[in-house]
């Protein structure tokens, strides 16, 4: 079985995405499996979250196509890269980068040999005319150095991780999802090991104070309260049960929070 | 052919249902076929009757996982429901009933084998770490015993039917969909018998009394006109042609409604 | 390999697209691949221009099934078309012909034969009871002749072509995308053979006169200035770079252009 996933900033209303499938299957016979094209229009930090967050679910061997991609048509590079189970498509700024350090062992090739792109390449889709049939070209067996040289200038992309000592915790915020949970760079693993569910801990976010409750999951504190849990993706979450945390507690993405549990 | 259907509250942003659809085709090889993401987040009644309102076009066999589940992480179910033709499933808050209903003859089995789940489960995200592997082995031949025992006293839910007589029916609104067009639970294929097409009817609705056309479909009534036809679901539907009934009517599901047609 | 492609205004929330694939999938064993359910309510032209813009992209022999159906349960006609290497399936009101012209060589055929229909037919979806069956049937291998006969007075429905002399282009606007990307009805390759990239230009819209550049791609002009540009469909795009230019400018579908390049 061969799967290729698509992640991208073209919304699901245009025909766009659907022009990338039929390059694809013209060209080789994956299965497709959308991962989102509700990324916000050329916000690479975002896109690279969310690849970031399915990545290590799929098979391996899938080939995650993600174009979030505001400099199309300039001479940034397109890069294949290729992790310990998955290989990655993109444009070379930074969207693929989080996905490649999870997944590891990464090797990135740039993308130049013309034969496998489309014959009349398009100055603004890039995501049709190149990494699909690219995509598809890797599905068919095409060697990765077919298709340009080993890269070492990639452009990097970082969430850090955020600090945890045995009495607090500094991080920020880097997604908020369609809920409006708030996904933290803090590690939930190495928390969970300093602190148990059930304990009281004092938050600090949007320069304002909450005392709360570190719990297992959302149903653990009353309807409309704030909490701190474990979010799906081991990353430490703020979250309001059956309510909505980002509206509640007024913050964007890149805010620092920081949490005292002592 | 085996087929995996997708219903959730999740939202097409988030990387949750591609996490979801990355899971089951790490476990086993389906098609996977999307009937919604975009219900209301928790409300479970609304997911139900989505539900409902696909169950039956689906081919014999097909594994429906329906996720609607606000008690995530609490002591709330998880449930298989094989009916008639169908496999259902999900948490045990009644979204899957009414489809069970509807499907036929079913039997309800509790979820608690852990060999079936995802080793690392959070506390977050069942749908991912246990409604989809259940579903990819269930794909794979695994017997529904393996999974738990069988129960009875699973969380029902019911649309109810309306009240059909000589001379009226009464019923309530039980969706409302993008169109506007409102659903109740009065059943088509009864009133039809009762009365024809082109039948003036008075309709009873949000306080208001309306003098109107019981018709066959949208297009027998002048733009923007209100209309009674029996929906695709079998049910009665209440609709304006090419217009928005739900905003014209100002009403809102579990609404109640009559229609007077003697 | 047998596709459809479905392309519809019935959204993405409600049951109706699963409904349409539990049909096809009762039926045939073809893959599905959505092109867009966010076409604008009953808009056909939007509908008849997304469908162009992704046909001669799906591979040859692929099923588009494309129903923006105002007129449903009314007398309008459903249809078959054959191409040079597609088929479209729809109601007869002229979404599927700006398609048929593009892809070429295309035979109407009108949709009788109550044989390959569902048994009970609603009134108000005709996208699962009529046209999902149909290309469940075409994917194997019913002959177009079976569902009926080759008419010739369809409904049509044409784009025109905006003019180019050698100083000027006149057309209108024929699409907006999610990113606010204008997409006009004149042809990109016949203006690049007049000027070339880089040329100055007078761009009238909306009652406006803006001076600005003929460019190659988005990022050849500063952030948030207008340009003009051939989009990734072969026609004359105006554009904003990362920016919506549909909204800076104020315009809509329809609205007359004229660019001055002497």
């Amino acid at each position: 079985m061969n799967i290729v996933s698509l992640l991208t900033d073209f919304g699901i209303k245009d025909g766009y995405v659907a022009q990338m499938k039929g390059v694809i299957l013209s060209i080789a016979n994956p299965r497709i499996i959308d991962i989102s094209h509700e990324i916000t229009t050329h916000n690479i930090l975002e896109g690279a979250f969310v690849l970031r967050s399915v990545v290590n679910y799929f098979p391996k061997g899938t080939v995650n196509v993600a174009i979030v991609d505001p400099g199309v048509g300039s001479n940034r590079r397109g890069i294949i890269v290729t992790t310990r189970n998955q290989i990655l498509i993109g444009p070379d700024n930074g969207v693929l980068i989080p996905a490649a350090n999870l997944s590891g062992d990464f090797i990135v090739y740039e993308i130049i040999n013309e034969k496998y792109m489309l014959n009349s390449i398009s100055n603004t889709f890039h995501g049709r005319d190149i990494f699909s049939p690219v995509a598809a070209h890797i599905v068919n067996g095409v060697p990765f150095e077919e298709f340009g040289n080993r890269i070492n200038d990639y452009i990097d992309l970082d969430f850090d991780v955020g600090k945890i000592t045995n009495g607090s915790a500094n991080g920020r915020i880097i997604y908020i999802d369609q809920f409006g949970n708030i996904t933290t760079n803090i590690e939930g693993n190495v928390l969970k090991r300093i602190i148990d569910h059930g304990k009281k801990i004092t938050l600090f976010i949007g320069n304002k104070k909450h005392e709360l409750l570190f719990v297992k999951s959302y149903s653990f504190v009353k309807n409309k309260q704030i909490l701190v849990t474990i979010g799906s993706n081991n990353l430490v979450e703020i979250a309001v049960n059956q309510g909505n945390a980002a509206k509640k507690l007024n913050i964007k993405v890149n805010d620092e929070i920081k949490i005292l549990f002592k």
